[in-house]
């Protein structure tokens, strides 16, 4: 008798943002005639950038002719684009990352899931809270995080994030083996800066413990201070891993592409306490269970790291920073505290009057129309916090705002 | 100190492809004058339908439009397209598939390996020697397949496939709880009967447990007694996931499109032996660990679907299925034994004069100038076999055939 991965009975509720689908389905279902706008799901909404349609087009063509049709290639990307990235991303910070360093894959969601399965069943993790359910879940799915108990996982080490620490986790009390950061952070909008970063890594080093670095909006940082990859810490190659995305950075999020680096330098342990290089291990791992992202998709994705391409994705980002600031000046303007919406397109507003996150999301939906993300989805820290983003459509964040003042709070 | 999943220790050598692929690339360094013909990974060379490629640029620039740009959807895939597999793919077969039974995926490579994390551990995993190695791999890097002794895993079951048995597997002797079959099979080009498949399907429903159906080369059949589906078996929903893909169906390999169909009566158990739906937890996984496939691409894809499409990829199929006939012929001609090749992309050959897999590697490479895959990379009972494909382009094939009719063997 076969049986199922039980692992998955402990999963608290729905993915998240399944369960807000369904909620705001079921709303619109009753209520067809009212205007929902969403700032839930953190969905961009601006067209992509000319230089990448372009890009995508090429590609497309390119695959109907058999002199320059594209098959099964490497599993890691193409180089064309590894290198694009390379010379964009992070040699003008200063950091030095080899082509095979860089996996181009369907998105930073996916990498992040996958990455645990490269180590130990018993391995200690410590995740933020909040945090973006996907690190939690894959660790629940795998058996490493115990059960479900009063809004915790047992077995997880929780960084609380709140106002007392300025939604900045401190290092752990207890050892860990695996640390997952988020910075700028989902769903709070804070950043790191490069001293705050630097104890991380060195917390790392001395416990030979990895940090999963998520770096998916860091294309929204606007101080040259703050820094855009772990890999700008000195020794952070040795215990780092850094997650990168179109999502958010171009517009990918119905293109799907991401890039995970994995440096030489970083590793894990065997049972005898040797060094083993994660590269190699990711580098089994993708080309045993995927076949690489779509050629014309990494042809598209070029266009993003060439100068003409960046100009008009920054021009997009720009686009949606204005939109934060317009959500921001609005909260200020009727008293609601928040923080992010600078270096971030989110924004983590209190909830006015003590209500509960699903509280405040029943009262925006059913009050005003208007779709936000429940802090409490995030963990227990997010309790009493809401998260909005800044992906809307110009007219409808104004409305969203306009709305969001006539509230009775 | 975090310490790595060990269980990759124990994967026996490089992934298949990716050796294969290395020992190419040394060859063609060291004598770069040479010509290369391969027929070896599988990978296709025909551009892709010119319906597909309109499908695919229609997409790209209705993603550089703000009315038509698609970001996050179904993490399953379009309606529009899963409505089209339904119609064209099953109905037209017998068999009815929901549409909430079709999840959309980058490819079934990805699935084959992500399928298995449903399970528990200490799920009984019988696969079929040789093996497309996917299925395996992913369950020794779950934990599931104990130590590589002999050239096998120590936990796995192991369905010979051989002469004896015409290249068909047979149904275990002992228990075993999850099934992996490949009809047309990859290597061998096997096709199955109805008969044969209903004992599987029988076998899988008397002992609760799970067939996991790689029907990824069913656009080759031809004649229409041989199944394309499972579910084309009475009580196969039941007890039966399939995987399909449009790699070799419409040349994707590089453009990255699968479907996998989880029937909603489909089952696995809990400790208590109560059954938990596998289309529920496979979508769970989905949206945990996966954002669906380009909304392009699946927009390309949909042209699979139509009568037009279909008709020019049928076209291409033909193509490779008339190279398949030159290399069999070809084969005939030398005295060498080999299986496939109809209803089925691949051919599977004796080595002639007893040599091993690899030495015949070796020598097609050294002396002629052409790879294929040796059939010991497949399994123990690929041994003195080798795998040919029919992908490779007209002329490739031909200058092929005549090579290996040169061979001194």
């Amino acid at each position: 008798m076969i049986k199922v991965n039980e692992n998955y009975e402990k999963l608290a509720g729905n993915y998240l943002f399944a369960e807000i689908a369904k909620r705001t389905k079921e709303y619109q279902a009753k209520n067809p005639d009212k205007k929902v706008i969403r700032l839930g799901i953190g969905d961009v909404t601006q067209p992509l950038a000319p230089s990448v349609v372009d890009g995508l087009a090429a590609g497309a063509k390119e695959m109907g002719s058999a002199d320059t049709f594209m098959g099964y290639r490497s599993d890691e990307g193409y180089e064309f684009l590894r290198e694009a990235i390379r010379k964009m991303d992070f040699l003008p910070r200063g950091v030095d990352i080899a082509i095979d360093e860089i996996f181009i894959t369907t998105g930073a969601k996916e990498d992040t899931a996958n990455f645990q399965e490269l180590f130990s069943l018993d391995t200690k993790v410590a995740v933020p809270d909040p945090v973006y359910p996907v690190y939690v879940d894959a660790n629940v799915m795998a058996g490493r995080t115990g059960k479900f108990v009063d809004g915790r996982y047992e077995g997880l080490v929780y960084l609380d994030c709140s106002k007392v620490n300025d939604f900045t986790p401190e290092l752990p009390k207890e050892p860990v083996d695996l640390i997952c950061l988020c910075f700028p952070n989902n769903p709070t909008g804070q950043v790191i800066t490069k001293d705050q970063l630097k104890r991380w890594v060195d917390y790392a080093r001395k416990n030979k413990a990895v940090i999963l670095y998520d770096a998916a909006y860091e294309a929204y940082i606007r101080d040259p201070e703050i820094p855009r990859s772990i890999f700008e810490i000195d020794g952070a190659k040795e215990v780092a891993v850094e997650f990168r995305s179109l999502s958010k950075t171009a517009g990918f999020t119905g293109t799907r592409l991401g890039y995970t680096i994995v440096p030489k330098d970083a590793v894990a342990y065997d049972s005898d306490n040797k060094p083993v290089p994660l590269n190699k291990l990711w580098n089994r791992r993708q080309a045993t269970k995927f076949n690489g992202v779509a050629y014309l998709i990494q042809k598209g994705a070029y266009e993003v790291f060439t100068e003409k391409g960046r100009a008009e994705c920054n021009k997009i980002i720009s686009y949606y920073m204005e939109n934060a600031k317009i959500i921001g000046d609005g909260l200020k303007s009727i008293g609601i505290d928040f923080i992010g919406g600078t270096n971030s397109p989110y924004i983590w507003l209190k909830t006015p009057g003590g209500l509960s996150s699903w509280d405040f999301f029943d009262k925006l939906i059913n009050e005003i129309q208007v779709v936000g993300t429940p802090g409490a989805g995030f963990g227990k820290c997010g309790e009493g916090y809401f998260r909005l983003t800044s992906f809307g459509k110009r007219e409808d964040v104004i409305s969203a705002v306009e709305r969001i003042k006539t509230l009775k709070i």
